[in-house]
């Protein structure tokens, strides 16, 4: 047992070297938790809003409010894009959510996303340079239901204070409708990270699992657990690089997913899932066994493990077999037991195994790209561009069966991706302006380097303190005590 | 001529000596406007949104998001009010207009308020401590009107992700129903600063003005120029401070403020100007003539003069005549003129001349207070309240017919201003927590020293720049030609 680092960076020899694996695990995240709500409540939250431009005097209150600012409203009212030169609108994301499916905790209460939506805005500044809030809204209606609709109608009204929206946690089946209507109607980027996001992390572990597997996309057979907002997208993007939708089964909690599905196709409001339906598992495999059988890769976006993905199913896979368990916090399979069973390389969401497949690796760097070129939407060739960015990246810093994505750390990755989705989107049409591949690139680096160095520099002069020992250790343990 | 400051400190020697005193004026407000436009495009906006919270590591990231967040949004989950506690919450204020009537400049389209409501955003951290972020939301319907109720739905639906709402710029009629429906259908604290925040401010400089001129509220006559929303929400406030309605008179373009004005009685919308109508002048005086004769106070917000007051209604007001003209960018009389015609105390929204009864002084300190008590309403006595701490701070630093409220650089007035309006909040049992004028002052203190000096810190370091020389000069040689 070492003395826990304030960097957090020994979690997994600061717990009694009595504890089985299991143990060690669930005191982790007993210990991660108790950490959170500590330190959540030592600093009041996470974000603040400060100033960007300079108060030399007080008179240059004239300047940037009345009288001067007088300037900026009518310049912008005789242009509305003048809006993304002159305020910060260019460079602001609004998080929304409805805190309907708060990651594994279901429905929380309008205000009870606010924690993950303030991280998430937290992330976009010190990994992708990005001025980011946390909208938590109540979107029931009258009946105290959660109405797609109301949401959809409050993106659209808050649209012109903001560069691009990033959609949250809304559970199914109202999020494909929030988003393929915003999608459409809203005059900027709307994306939706649990789907989108989650794709495109996944399709970049993928393309780099399948080049050290020395298999193609397009011959690959693929098994998907769990037919949620994430992976029916997952299927959509991986089906759009080059997979053949013939060969993916996806089975949800009710079987798996083809043209008998009366479910989805009577229900209009799944019309996302009813597509995959219609172009998925032609052959209407009805069996786990049977899908899995020869099967080069296993997407698992479930319920929570670690008993749920059967040592005995990937016995039955091809030769290096390719398992995505991404279930939170707990995998589908635990890997150690995956890798026993033949697998050949496990990714999963969590930081302290091999491989993590995190959203974090995507939304920085694609909704930086972007912003830099004003894109009206980030379609799914941008997506698809920026797992190529990730997955390259991660190649030229070498890649192997215990690292096909890049780390946390490696935070260069999102200057690169950044710079890949502006490029595809002036080729899809949809950036307002033309920017080359380097000024994106040298303009998100400026940015994301400038977020670093402020935190750091605030950090060091004490305007963000420092983690009290006691917290950590008081969290520490209550932890051990839980998990003995 | 001197070399321009770069803390704008000598503005008023930097144009020609020849300018006359309007053309000095005139050029001043240029050079702002301009100096504005360039500045807000070098630095692209005024805020910023940052960590509040350290990075000790990339450890960090799973106590910040997930898995460790998960325990805050069921903590949230399990009581909303803990989300004052584990999120920044508690001090976030969302400024919401729907760019109707931004400034002078009347309807700016829904982007064209960003730039003033960012400035609002600005001024409240600067001053107030707060954290706050612009939504410039389009309200309008299906046959493209602005509809309050939309407006008051996205406040609605908006409100958990703040402490408080500070609604501004919205046209008439609308803005009554948005502020009163809110103010009664929020469970936060909903604001409206051009009505009850000049009102504020434009009531702790009449507290003072009077003091110096000997007079009693009770006993004085007030003609009122302008029938807004400002107005009538300054009439509303000075009668329950003491002044007796029957003593005031108020006129609009269409003339006296009475039981005979029908357009307000039969337009729904209008029920608070209606309000007015029925308490105040029931002499039924009709003519600026009678109404300026012997009157103590005038107290104009209505259009831009400077010929819209004249000296002979001053002339024929009682001894000592207190008067604001406070329209921008051009008060209804200059301060010269009226003096000269006999005005005792001249205030207006002027930065330039003495007595500036500018918002800025009321806001920050109001929502502060408003929040370190998670207020649930901003009560009119709480703004009196906030009014009665201004003046007294004012009287303190010692107060004259040149100066009855706090200059701008007088920023210790938000601290106390934060605690007295904290502490009627209280008192009008409209406050979540109770904390003693002590513990709310210290609280204020700390904040709004702390948002100060990150601020200098952060432009000491250059990660926020100075203003480059060249803007002054481009500004200022532009400015003198067109004034010319």
């Amino acid at each position: 047992m070492e003395k826990i680092d304030p960097g957090l960076k020994n979690l997994n020899n600061v717990f009694p070297d009595s504890f089985t694996p299991e143990q060690l695990a669930k005191a982790k995240t007993l210990f991660l938790k108790r950490l959170a709500e500590l330190a959540h409540r030592h600093y009041g939250g996470k974000i603040q809003v400060i100033p960007k431009a300079p108060v030399p005097g007080y008179n240059w209150f004239n300047v940037w409010y009345t009288p001067g600012v007088s300037k900026i409203s009518t310049d912008i009212r005789d242009n509305n894009d003048i809006s993304y030169e002159l305020t910060n609108r260019g460079n602001m994301v609004a998080v929304v959510s409805d805190s309907t499916r708060v990651l594994g905790d279901g429905n929380c209460t309008p205000p009870g996303g606010l924690g993950v939506m303030e991280g998430k805005a937290f992330l976009m500044k010190y990994l992708g340079g990005i001025d980011a809030i946390a909208l938590c809204i109540d979107s029931r209606n009258g009946r105290g239901e959660n109405d797609p609709d109301k949401m959809i109608e409050f993106v659209k009204m808050a649209q012109h204070s903001f560069g691009a929206i990033n959609l949250e946690d809304i559970s199914q089946p109202n999020c494909f409708k929030v988003l393929d209507r915003l999608r459409e109607e809203c005059d900027i980027a709307v994306w939706h990270d649990d789907a989108q996001g989650t794709a495109c992390v996944i399709l970049a572990g993928l393309i780099n699992a399948l080049k050290l597997a020395e298999k193609n996309i397009a011959d690959i057979k693929i098994v998907m657990l769990g037919a949620g907002a994430a992976n029916t997208t997952i299927a959509r993007l991986i089906i759009a690089d080059g997979a053949n939708p013939e060969n993916i089964v996806l089975f949800d909690k009710d079987g798996p997913l083809d043209t008998d599905r009366k479910d989805f196709k009577e229900d209009k409001r799944y019309y996302r899932t009813w597509e995959i339906c219609q172009v998925t598992n032609p052959r209407k495999i009805k069996t786990f066994e049977e899908a899995f059988s020869g099967a080069d890769v296993l997407i698992a976006l479930s319920v929570p493990g670690p008993n749920v993905v059967k040592p005995g199913w990937i016995r039955s896979m091809s030769d290096k077999p390719i398992v995505f368990t991404c279930a939170n916090p707990v995998p589908e399979i635990y890997p150690c037991t995956a890798l026993e069973a033949g697998a050949y390389i496990v990714a999963t969401g969590r930081g302290d195994f091999p491989n993590q497949v995190n959203n974090s690796l995507g939304f920085p760097g694609i909704l930086k790209g972007t912003l830099l070129v004003r894109a009206r939407k980030i379609t799914d060739n941008m997506a698809i561009a920026a797992a190529h960015s990730i997955s390259e990246f991660a190649q030229k810093k070498g890649i192997n069966p215990d690292k096909i994505v890049p780390t946390m750390d490696e935070t260069e990755v999102f200057k690169e991706e950044a710079a890949a989705v502006a490029m595809q989107a002036i080729k899809d049409g949809v950036a307002r302006i033309n920017l080359s591949w380097d000024e994106v690139y040298n303009k998100a680096s400026k940015d994301i380097n400038h977020a670093r160095e402020l935190t750091q520099a605030l950090m060091a002069q004490g305007f963000i303190q420092s983690p009290p020992e006691e917290m950590l250790k008081e969290a520490l343990e209550w932890s051990v005590k839980k998990a003995e």
